[in-house]
């Protein structure tokens, strides 16, 4: 190995995904498990907090967040309501990352994203601990395989690339006439409301009435302190999407939001006001 | 130091097992201090949501992970009701791992498991911040020191190997005629319910009354999907010992469990059915 | 760039203090932002547990914590409730560390421990990522700016040098003739109040009437055992500052303490007893 190769591997990023939470022994197990196995690579935890199998929510907050780690970065999602069930554990090579997840859709946005995404059903046991669990895959699988791949194991070398894995669903924004529709998908710390709504649709010059629920909001804001504390606001969100908040407060709260909620935006007769 | 001597050292890993929460300056200040020592080391939270001086709690996570780890790993744990007093603060040496922690028998376990073990009382200050704090062992005395340890400073540096110590205790399941006895040791974020009985005294493909409470479940599950939702199961853990479970639910609220319930499980006449 | 120069850079650290919590995405979006500009550098977590734009809070925890870490420390706050207005992004540059933070006083302590401390606008756009978003200056410019730093570009290349800034504001304690007055800066985990009172100010060896409410404690301890469960106590903390506690419980809670609550300490005729 090359001295260069040896300072490449060595920068080698692996990132986790579960919803393990951090009391139990769980995540530092598969860090240990990875250690041995690369003891150079970086280990970053995107998060444990996802709530218990939610597979909805653990794809939000990883496609929120992977595209801004270096190339050849491995992301591993553990959050797997199938566990010891006969559901394929994929390995999905895209143009710049690596992803490690159960195949339970959980990678929808990635697929969507990445038509010429490469898929493995990760079936070659030799990269495995031994004897595996039956319940704590991300330990006896993940765990090692990340680190093997981080290591430069080529990604066929863990199983066959398929062709039929379960895509899962990405709920998607509408664009009509006159009017744009989408939904509230997630809510962050704040109370922050998360739609699907693309920033990129959105003018934030031209005025709009946005509907949600009973709240009609009537402009896109740059900042919080242009409305009163109290008062809600629509925004473009750090991941270029449309955010409801409420200025001080919670939006998720103070306007009774919940996940699925739909936004209309009416887009006609306000752009030129 | 030769090179490789100088690669050995950065790949060494500290682990992290507190109960000083997340919120707080104290486990930043503990990972400052062992970085101002080695810097090349890598530090790996266990947790830190241990709940306060519950060392039961801090044992069983850390002899349910540290295993996992690679070899030479430094397991430093602060769960310390007597900062301040007199106890001692102990320097651990199984074949395979360190461990640091107060002589409170927060590593009975570990005492059990490696009976080669020897165990040195950490008094010298020549590694020690300097003031010692009355209350913050955790940052001026164990960071420190597993700095050092890191770096290749022999354990016997640090103080005298001593054979008096406090080895805690372990509560151990029973095999009789056709019983087996144990007890539930800790509950998982899940409300899973982990005994101390072990998985190998089990059988997944006889049938068992397992009792507990007013519960009796009749066989070993692989998975959970092999019971209906709401229904409690039994199955071997991660840890290699019988865990209760309910399918989509919590076995500690569900089936009202608490820390020491007892588990009986009648083995006779089931075996050959 | 020579080997040394290599190694040292490798040996870099960040550390991150905000109130974004761990179960969004926009921690690891900064992580990743960073080792993508840096992939050798060390990333330490202070907390991320800061209540949503707490900026007492915040400041009271990197100080508590800051000045354990190596010379050369990056230190990274972002509670920012100002972010997407016009407040400026700090750069301080003192003998030992380097701090990034929004100018809305969240380093006070910073700038008056450290009259000689260079502070500089962050403005050069040339080191952000770009488009810049109007709500997540953590990871478009805080997190790419850390990088650059920790590479070793001189803080003069981020911006200008500047005397206006927002200062903030330290609670001082006062000593009089016979008294000494301070007040509870924050509580910690276990419900500890810490207050701004030097611990040098003091000496457990001396008996004082110390006031806070209703309660007066008569004497300094060393130690928990030193009075009955439950019973309140005071001694000097981790951070060198007088701590109020309640043995075995939360000082907090049992006392019903909050923070600014004054504290009263008469050391007139209690010396010599």
């Amino acid at each position: 190995m090359s001295l260069f190769f040896f300072f490449k591997k060595k920068s080698a990023v692996i990132t986790l995904t579960t919803d393990f939470g951090i009391s139990d022994p769980y995540v530092a197990s598969m860090k240990g498990v990875i250690l041995g196995v690369n003891p150079w690579v970086r280990i970053v935890d995107i998060t444990h907090e996802i709530p218990p199998q939610d597979i909805k929510r653990a794809g939000f907050v990883l496609n929120a967040s992977y595209s801004y780690f270096p190339q050849g970065t491995i992301h591993v999602v553990v959050v797997d309501p199938g566990v010891g069930s006969g559901r394929k554990i994929l390995l999905v090579k895209t143009s710049k990352y690596f992803f490690l997840a159960p195949d339970n859709g959980v990678l929808a946005s990635v697929y969507r994203a990445h038509p010429e995404a490469k898929v493995y059903a990760v079936t070659n046991a030799q990269y495995f601990r031994s004897p595996v669990s039956a319940t704590f895959h991300g330990r006896d699988i993940f765990a090692p395989v990340a680190g093997y791949l981080s290591k430069g194991v080529p990604p066929q070398n863990f199983g066959p690339e398929i062709r039929e894995f379960d895509r899962g669903t990405v709920p998607l924004p509408e664009k009509k006439h006159n009017t744009i529709e989408g939904e509230i998908v997630t809510f962050d710390r704040y109370g922050n409301a998360i739609t699907n709504i693309p920033g990129n649709w959105l003018d934030p010059h031209h005025a709009y009435q946005i509907q949600v629920g009973q709240v009609v909001i009537s402009k896109i804001s740059r900042f919080f302190q242009e409305v009163p504390r109290g008062t809600p606001l629509a925004f473009i969100g750090s991941g270029n999407t449309l955010e409801l908040s409420v200025h001080g407060g919670s939006a998720k709260e103070e306007m009774g939001l919940k996940i699925g909620d739909r936004i209309r935006i009416y887009t006609e007769g306000f752009h030129e006001q």
